[in-house]
């Protein structure tokens, strides 16, 4: 069960984004599996991809394709992930791609294909080529929620955030999905999100802000340190809106566009979270008043990624001492741990190197026994700050890790 | 169930050293909690401690005692780590050294505390000092098993090892024991090592073998990333053997004593791993062909700490595009991933960009049930090489980690 996600939002349509979606049986019949997203001529992309040095064919594919052309339609598989699959793979997602320009009839650089799923295994091509056509068909500006459910995988809910605002007297739009729930950390993860506005935005300012709000997102979420080979986040923006372009990031136009994808960004990112492979608990790991934020966010990973800790958030064990383990071998600078302290929601555990002297176990056990805690770490040398967010280590992560494929 | 791991071999008495250990019912009764080691006058010592930053009160001040004065004896504790306890605790691990020196009529700086268990709990020195003259009493030569088994927290199998070797013609033994089953990572972990020698040995040179010693094995197992605020090893030289004193590390006799100290440290470091705790198979990660050491044992440990790869190994499920994950994300230089190879103990999975051609299902299956395994990695860039221990992530791992302290 998802951690305080409730069913999807609204998702307003995005004027000249078209979506459609199929069970095309790629790895399981009766499945919804294949997407194709699709936008009108003019519109802008931005793409941040998985830092992964073992990328996926797809993501080798939608590269060289963005280099190239602007996009006219994306095609999304589950199933497979089509990584680590050497030339054929490649081949694969050409003929793919092939198929999809066929039917919209434009150029297969001005198509992107996008993957997920099992590493290391070919592609059933035929069936997914099969699939593209009652994806054409089934093309339309509300097909949002149906494409939020055609990319899950062991997600058990779909994601969606949708935004609108005012810019020049007219509202704009800002919707997108993603998917994923485990291999999740920084530089993106077995994570896809597909976010689509009618802005006008700049080509290079539109990568900004894309860049900007990923790595407030994206790149502060992790379940189990793994990333992974496919990861992609891309943004449309069709102009349709009727707003004076944005070309200017000091702008108060671009102040506005990105507030609302950070909101998308963010809300999409912890909703991944939120539905985490056996996650019980929505954690905020914020530690404050360091001397960087690097130093910040590599402390706060450190917390994030310790399975000791996530096992103690699991059994709501306020066993603080393995927070402070964590903290202690972060590769950051000498710490002063006089100064530091930890609060567990609102509950003062640590502090003047020892346990708070307000503290009780009983206070420690109501803290931990909440569905969402934020566990705050005061380093007492700097103003600097970072927040990364992460869930709980469950029995039911290792048995959907140990039973995945069978 | 430990993993190959029989039961404790005989441990040689070493010359110059007695133990005595006692059930002094420091958090539970009937439990063996509480081991004095005690040497000779004119002994040598070397150690090596926790790198985390919140560093517990005994390893601070056994640090400050190795500083001053060579030590006389040792007192190890079980229940509580003595960290995160502030002055009080300092005050603590001092009162307890203090009763040590009374009982033996030594001076306080010639003893040295060690602590494992619960983080930022007071210890109940009362009770700790009421069983030193126990310990006292039983201290003898033959008290390696003993006190074995009165180190052991959350471990299921005591742990040791010893060996014998000619030197100058006089035979010289080394052993050891050693604890720890989690929170097991470089850098030390929830690990305490105790090896002592009758060689003779100047203690710089005492110290180098020690650090290579530990380099190599303590340094070189991971169960689950997190490291302790109270690893020690420590190395005792009595000098009783009558060999001549090895004061050139370039020397035959010190190759002989490093040998037999490296056999030492890594069948204790080995079996840390083979009882780690939920462990189901023992896992060495081989890198080799990597263009530098560190490149090599980078890639080993985000092999070695991925959360799926090693669900994936308690699974037996040859999933080894989890391998690959993990690989692509090791903080390393450039990889030409054509060049990748991996095997599976004898199965080549994976090379050239894509499945090995001679590759099967049934083999994979069958070489990942195996309880010993071997994932070997070449990156075909240099000659470089690193190995490293784990196990896998199995149900009991968050059983143990869920229910610990309750």
């Amino acid at each position: 069960m998802p951690v305080g996600l409730d069913k999807l939002p609204p998702l307003h349509p995005v004027p000249g984004i078209r979506l459609g979606t199929t069970a095309a049986g790629i790895r399981k019949p009766g499945r919804r599996d294949l997407v194709v997203i699709a936008c009108d001529a003019g519109t802008h992309a931005a793409a941040v991809f998985t830092q992964n040095q073992f990328a996926a064919a797809p993501v080798v594919l939608a590269r060289e394709h963005l280099a190239r052309k602007i996009p006219r339609a994306l095609l999304i598989n589950t199933g497979f992930a089509n990584a680590a699959t050497g030339d054929g793979g490649y081949a694969d997602a050409r003929a793919c791609c092939a198929a999809l320009a066929q039917a919209l009839g434009c150029a297969i650089e001005e198509t992107l294909p996008f993957s997920t799923g099992v590493i290391g295994e070919r592609m059933p091509v035929a069936r997914m080529t099969a699939g593209i056509p009652a994806c054409v068909a089934a093309l339309q500006a509300a097909g949002w929620k149906d494409a939020a459910h055609g990319i899950m995988t062991t997600d058990t809910v779909p994601k969606g955030s949708s935004r609108q605002f005012e810019l020049d007297g007219k509202t704009v739009t800002i919707t997108g999905i993603a998917k994923g729930a485990g291999m999740i950390q920084p530089n993106m993860a077995t994570m896809l999100a597909f976010v689509a506005t009618d802005a006008a935005v700049a080509p290079a300012v539109l990568q900004r802000a894309l860049q900007t709000a990923a790595d407030d997102s994206f790149n502060c979420i992790t379940v189990d340190g793994d990333t992974s080979t496919n990861d992609a986040c891309l943004l449309l923006a069709t102009g349709r809106a009727g707003n004076r372009i944005i070309e200017d990031d000091a702008s108060a136009a671009y102040r506005a566009f990105a507030q609302a994808l950070d909101a998308v960004t963010l809300e999409l990112a912890q909703a991944i979270i939120r539905d985490a492979e056996g996650a019980t608990k929505f954690v905020t790991v914020e530690v404050v008043d360091g001397r960087s934020e690097a130093d910040c966010r590599e402390a706060a990973y450190a917390i994030a990624t310790s399975p000791l800790v996530k096992t103690a958030l699991f059994a709501s064990d306020p066993n603080w001492g393995r927070i402070l383990a964590a903290l202690g071998r972060a590769r950051i600078g000498r710490l002063d741990t006089n100064g530091v302290s930890v609060d567990i929601n609102d509950v003062r555990v640590f502090e003047r190197g020892a346990v708070a002297a307000s503290y009780s176990e009983a206070q420690g056990v109501a803290a931990m026994r909440a569905s969402e805690i934020t566990l705050r770490v005061n380093l007492g040398s700097g103003q600097a700050v970072a927040r990364v967010w992460t869930c709980d280590l469950s029995h039911d992560y290792v048995r959907i890790n140990a039973e995945y494929r069978s």
